[in-house]
């Protein structure tokens, strides 16, 4: 739980340490608090040829009150932001201003008009000047449009190669600057608020490499709702919410106004109560993996409704195969897979989970690139995967998102008891050399369960730091 | 190229050393050798429920004169092995037998009838009896159908968990042993062998972790070859072919019988000139990135076309977008993408690419992750991506296959300048524990352009050993 090289290179002696022994430090990353303000500072802007999306962006950063510069590139973007009445100015390079240039919070670029390999030298011209600008922990974020969805194939590979771009740029700027990649389909541009707040705030804090898509699924636009409490009114039930991540996830959607109802198994029952009691919450005990459970958890919500449904309890019991028994096989399969599909199914058959509801799972990057000793559990986790690409056109229906959050490294009571130079290992492989925190998931499951976010579904979103292990 | 501590854990000495310093001990990869047999030894057959691919699959062991034993859960497979006139008898696990049980080469389970994640465990039952009986390099083998194809959730979600398994499986394996998962499109039965064939062969030596689907284009029905020399009267072109990878994929082609026009910058003139005089091929001295060039090679092709085309020159210019100069930008992605596309469209144009023809090309590791101080590199292998995504229904029409190879760590004069530290991390962190061969890209690369791997099209295949490193 307790990152104690992160803790000691960022003390005053060990930041003298670590440099005169050229040892990697950590950045403390800033993460989102409720007495800090969540959008402050300057965001600078940049643009490819024929960019789409700006006139969406300027929308956010009129909302989110954040100033903005544009780079030489974006001359679109000051007549734009003058027309949405923002403050806005142009970017300079250090180099050319001495090095009085104002330092940035984030560096946003519209690659959507890019229809050829060529322009991609738009990106570099943003990038290679306004880099070294951006602030510790501060934000990158490209967007473009979904390059199957392209006339030519000149475009969709233009479009595709950013992908290459954004995480070379994540493992670039190091600093704990995450860089993330949304491609908006046509027609989707009303609906990117919720996702561009996340990926800004310092909610997504161990959010980076990810490519998002935000797609046009016929959904319910989404209600009135206060962007501070955009979950109020609702229900949300979170399994596996005693401790942990479950936990963690049950703090932050009842910091969103939802009412959470945590379900854990029985033998957790004190401390998902306390868990409870801490968030005015209401706590459900039930062995996820016994065969009435689904029916029982229908009957006990089926009076109010539910809103949103975080399916993250899970059960680990490593052991390779040729050494691991039937019966550690099938308890893993059950309760971490084959439980969310009885449980889902029980729900819906009910209409317990409400039109324009949400659907998030647990899934992890065993579940990715597979692990040694996780045969049961990354089959598990896989199958998490294909659970929400699958239910994702079905559920659509009734206008409800189903998507997936694989957790990289977090620190945890569980990786707390891995050995150290395991940990260490964990730790260290991925952009911001460090582990998550719980905290981090759960902002991401929270911006999942928004009600802006109906455009996003059927997808998985790595919390992992950007991880270089994957498949 | 020289693998020194690969060469010394595999000494005498060395084995012994390692065995009490309990260092890693990567195994001497089985690699494809013409005065070796392909295909010898004995292949353990499982199944889950309903399998549909044992028929199939006992043609491809019929024609490669494997011998096959059957698992308990496979009771199909003997009397179908049967009728299709193969010796066959039953698996016995090791500890049942007290270690009589001989060791197998091949693994090969087929979960095709799968349709629930319940089911999952007639895995479970294959792998934990046989795995131990599997030799040093062999091949494990897990046979599905695509699951955005299956008509339910439960069966999608069930055979998209197929992933975790394989992946788990090639993690821990170890000893050289490659773990694959090929999706079969119903009605693609037919189409199997040639992509059975070399995930069985020695020649996949590097290939694990990878998931290949095979569909049911309307190709034209492969002609008659002779699987020794499949590409026997065909044309091959290769770029960068002058040295390294692009050299090993010119000599595996014309081994397999193609005719080889290898291009090379006019700089690499006299090596590509041996190159070429090796294989009896023909030696054409291009710059790829030239404007004419495209036109140049259309013509210098013209009269008698090609039925192979691969993509394999590129050139690095590591470093920091911050660093970077432009030129440098546009020269990497003018080279690995933009002169592909150019080249592509002129062969396309004027017919020169004869229809039933292949394209491969070579992406990159850092095209799907990212790379520091490769931006540019990877913008242009992510976008090579795109470009095989894209092309593949456009070029169905002609019943062209176009696909890509991802190599991971491959010891070439490139990695040999590395240092030292990266060196040894890029050859260890993979299921091999040790750094690929161009001859294992090269492989690949053949069976992409093999007439028999006409349902292979769109795909991206890493050939990195399962290398950690991912998106």
């Amino acid at each position: 739980m307790n990152d104690s090289y992160l803790n000691f290179v960022n003390s005053p002696l060990g930041a003298r340490l670590a440099r005169s022994l050229g040892l990697p430090k950590p950045e403390v990353l800033r993460r989102y608090r409720a007495d800090a303000p969540e959008f402050d500072g300057i965001v600078a802007v940049g643009a490819g040829p024929s960019p789409q999306l700006l006139d969406a962006f300027a929308d956010v950063v009129a909302h989110t009150g954040m100033t903005s510069v544009a780079h030489s590139g974006a001359g679109l973007w000051v007549p734009l932001a003058n027309r949405h009445g923002l403050m806005t100015g142009r970017f300079e390079p250090a180099e050319r201003t001495g090095g009085s240039q104002a330092r940035v919070r984030a560096l946003v670029f519209d690659a959507s008009g890019i229809d050829a390999s060529a322009q991609l030298d738009s990106l570099y011209r943003f990038f290679h000047d306004a880099l070294r600008s951006l602030d510790a922990c501060g934000r990158i974020v490209v967007l473009g449009r979904p390059p199957e969805s392209r006339a030519t194939p000149l475009a969709w590979t233009a479009q595709r190669a950013l992908e290459g771009v954004t995480r070379s740029l994540g493992k670039e700027a190091r600093r704990g600057i995450a860089a993330n990649l949304i491609y908006v389909a046509q027609g989707a541009e009303a609906g990117i608020e919720a996702t561009l707040r996340f990926f800004l705030s310092p909610r997504s804090a161990y959010v980076s490499g990810q490519v998002v898509r935000i797609g046009t699924a016929p959904f319910t636009p989404a209600p009135d709702f206060d962007w501070t409490r955009p979950l109020a009114g609702q229900r949300a039930v979170v399994t596996g919410a005693a401790r942990g991540i479950g936990a963690a996830i049950a703090n932050v959607l009842a910091a969103h106004g939802a009412h959470v109802i945590g379900i854990d198994i029985p033998s957790a029952g004190d401390a998902l109560d306390t868990t409870m009691r801490q968030i005015g919450g209401t706590a459900l005990a039930f062995d996820i993996g016994a065969p009435d459970t689904p029916a029982q958890i229908a009957a006990a919500l089926d009076e109010l409704g539910v809103d949103v449904f975080v399916h993250n309890a899970g059960i680990t019991k490593d052991k390779t195969i040729a050494k691991m028994s039937e019966a550690a096989w099938r308890d893993v399969i059950d309760i971490n897979l084959s439980a969310q599909e009885r449980i889902d199914d029980a729900l819906l058959e009910a209409g317990t989970l409400r039109n324009g509801g949400r659907i998030v799972s647990v899934s992890s990057i065993s579940g990715i690139a597979g692990n040694v000793g996780q045969t049961h559990y990354a089959a598990s986790k896989a199958g998490v995967i294909g659970r929400v690409q699958s239910m994702a056109p079905f559920l659509a229906q009734r206008h409800i998102t189903i998507n997936a959050v694989a957790p990289g490294f977090i620190e945890t009571q569980m990786t707390a008891k891995m050995p150290l130079a395991l940990r260490e290992a964990g730790r260290r492989m991925n952009s911001m050399s460090q582990g998550g925190q719980p905290a981090d998931v759960a902002q991401t499951v929270a911006w999942l369960a928004h009600p802006g976010s109906a455009g996003v579904t059927g997808q998985l979103v790595r919390v992992c730091g950007q991880s270089l292990i994957g498949a």
